[in-house]
């Protein structure tokens, strides 16, 4: 006979990749009134997002909004608008976002060239240039910026140069970094940018940022045929964030309190601000690691400060780990998906789960975990290494 | 120099088309912490929420989730699993959401053949048996149960018999209806049905059921061509759903608690006791309604107890009734879309908007707007006939 189910969501710390811990502040405004999606405090308050997004994306462009639905459907968003059936695009790949993002292309009906790069290292501009220059009269070119499945932080300025000197738009996914690492989608020339809310900005999945820069809604209003989505169509999305708005779908009334909330937090703090601690604190955690004898799958210049893949060490059962943590603590890691499934673990320092407190305790309890399979490693010496590089 | 905003969402009494009224229980569990998408609790609620959507939908079908997504997603959803280009649809078109289904069925590349009928009126099934006989070969119909834009009631059995005898596939769109209305998937042959979570479900929009039938599951799996969008494949999803659950998309964690919260005040109550209830409120304010001399658009027979479209009396300004009620008591109703803009209003009595005590205020407020006009109306009638019925 199975237990009757008790709806009773635990708290967790949240160091996995995503979502992260939300603020209390967020959960409050979540649970404020729903109103109508017409509501004069509804418009008013998605005018407010939008000039909190174009913080968030360091952008001007007018067509900045938020698609209802997860980071997956901003990703759909940017593909259809960008592309129609016949057209050629170049995708980047290196790791497992990479590859959504190329069949998505497929499903839109592009022409898709590959630009492939091992796990663990990000796509060389190089590759890039001579997968334009083929393929010849490229649409548009997709990239991800901070690849959650083995921790690459690619570089997008010199890729966004070559887009465009093809005539091509940029499509960048910052599901894993927008809000936790230096990002400037007009400064870097990136046309087409979408992210989550339950990653850096720890506002609760289900409301995912998007902009579109005026070359890329220019691109959209040439196109000849609609937008194979509905639901997803820029031009139509656009409307209802116009003043007056006009109606197209119910928007998310209670996720749209919770995006804005976080949105604040960060304003608050100053983007600059947070990038530069969750970059120290990354790195605080990566002499932790160091100190314990575990090495990082990525080298530093390409390493993303909110999600790290750790190797895991000969010997080690990492399955066990991670059933430790979460049953002793709560603590949420994950494991390494596709080839480095068993090979590396994945931690996330993102939003507001990027604190001192949760990586000393993932540090103390990685140490009893290891332990516990009668691995050595140095008493404490994670703990001060992380904190003597954070006192510094 | 403009107003600083300020985030303060205001407490509505939603008597609109939805969102309705979502009740403090639902609230409560939406701002319960996050966890992540993978978590033994997540995947526990997921399996609760399947057996609850059965129960709400009235299925046995195995494929019974929700997207992540509005209500339109869902009803993209539907149509871009059923249909491949090329396809033939017919589709149902007796107010804007049935207009809407036909805009989807065009950007899936389906040859579509419209049904129309006046708004205010449900469709024939003769003019179905009709279409489908000329079109020859159709893949799928679709309907609207329940047209938020009209107040129309649409009989289903007869059309999904119709729909099965010429070997198609029945869409229902039930965003305004289901959880409100008597609404049978399996009893009635319904083979794709959709709903929104956000009407009478009353929880908060962002994440809306749907529910595939064996024959719609089989013939998704017979599909010579990949869904075109890769976020709402239905296979695709229909993973994540499954136990041991494989990953898609990150579900919308805290919609999901709502969401198992207001299917569970649903299942407490008993759903024939919510549609009587339902029912009872609704032909009571239709007597307070018409004890103060106005009259619905549909005939009663026809007529959708959730949603009300009640025509504006000769010499009332409406826009003007509809801002006193906001003004006066922060009431939401709203006016009548595209042909029937300026002569209804649209009342909802969706999940837990549908209350005597917001009818009573609704009926006294109207009055005094209309006497705030100059319109002579019978003192306290409304109100009276109102009371009367619901002791009845």
């Amino acid at each position: 006979m199975s237990e009757p189910f008790v709806f009773d969501p635990p708290t967790r710390i949240l160091l996995g990749p995503g979502p992260s811990e939300v603020p209390a502040r967020v959960l409050s405004a979540l649970a404020r009134p729903t109103v109508g999606y017409m509501d004069p405090s509804y418009v008013g308050l998605m005018q407010e997002l939008r000039g909190l997004l174009r913080m968030v994306f360091d952008t001007k462009n007018d067509a900045t909004l938020a698609i209802t639905g997860a980071g997956t459907a901003a990703m759909e968003s940017a593909v259809f608008n960008a592309l129609e059936p016949g057209d050629k695009a170049v995708v980047c790949v290196h790791g497992y976002f990479g590859d959504r993002l190329r069949q998505i292309m497929e499903r839109a009906g592009a022409e898709v060239t590959v630009v492939e790069s091992a796990w663990g290292s990000p796509t060389r501009a190089t590759d890039v240039e001579a997968a334009l220059a083929k393929a010849g009269d490229v649409k548009a070119v997709g990239i991800v910026h901070g690849e959650t499945s083995t921790g690459v932080r690619q570089d997008i300025p010199e890729i966004a140069s070559l887009a465009h000197k093809n005539d091509a738009l940029l499509i960048v996914d910052t599901v894993a970094s927008l809000g936790g690492v230096e990002f400037a989608a007009d400064a870097w020339g990136a046309d087409i940018v979408y992210t989550g809310a339950q990653k850096c900005i720890s506002a609760v999945p289900g409301f995912s940022p998007i902009t579109f820069s005026d070359r890329a809604m220019a691109a959209i209003n040439a196109r000849k045929t609609p937008c194979q989505s509905w639901y997803l169509d820029a031009l139509l999305n656009l409307t209802y964030w116009d003043t007056p708005p006009k109606y197209h779908h119910t928007g998310p009334i209670n996720l749209a309190y919770a995006l804005y909330e976080g949105l604040r937090i960060i304003d608050e703090e100053g983007l600059t601000n947070r990038t530069a601690r969750v970059k120290k604190t990354a790195q605080a955690m990566w002499a932790g690691f160091e100190a314990m004898g575990m090495s990082m799958l990525v080298p530093e210049e390409s390493r993303l400060p909110t999600l790290t893949t750790v190797c895991v060490p000969d010997g080690i059962d990492e399955a066990k780990v991670r059933a430790y943590l979460m049953q002793q603590h709560g603590i949420e890691i994950v494991g390494g998906l596709g080839p480095l499934a068993g090979k590396v673990w994945r931690v996330g320092l993102m939003g507001a789960s990027c604190q001192p407190r949760h990586v000393i305790l993932l540090l103390a309890a990685m140490e009893a975990a290891f332990k516990a399979q009668g691995v050595s490693v140095p008493s404490g010496a994670g703990v001060a290494a992380f904190s003597e590089r954070m006192a510094g």
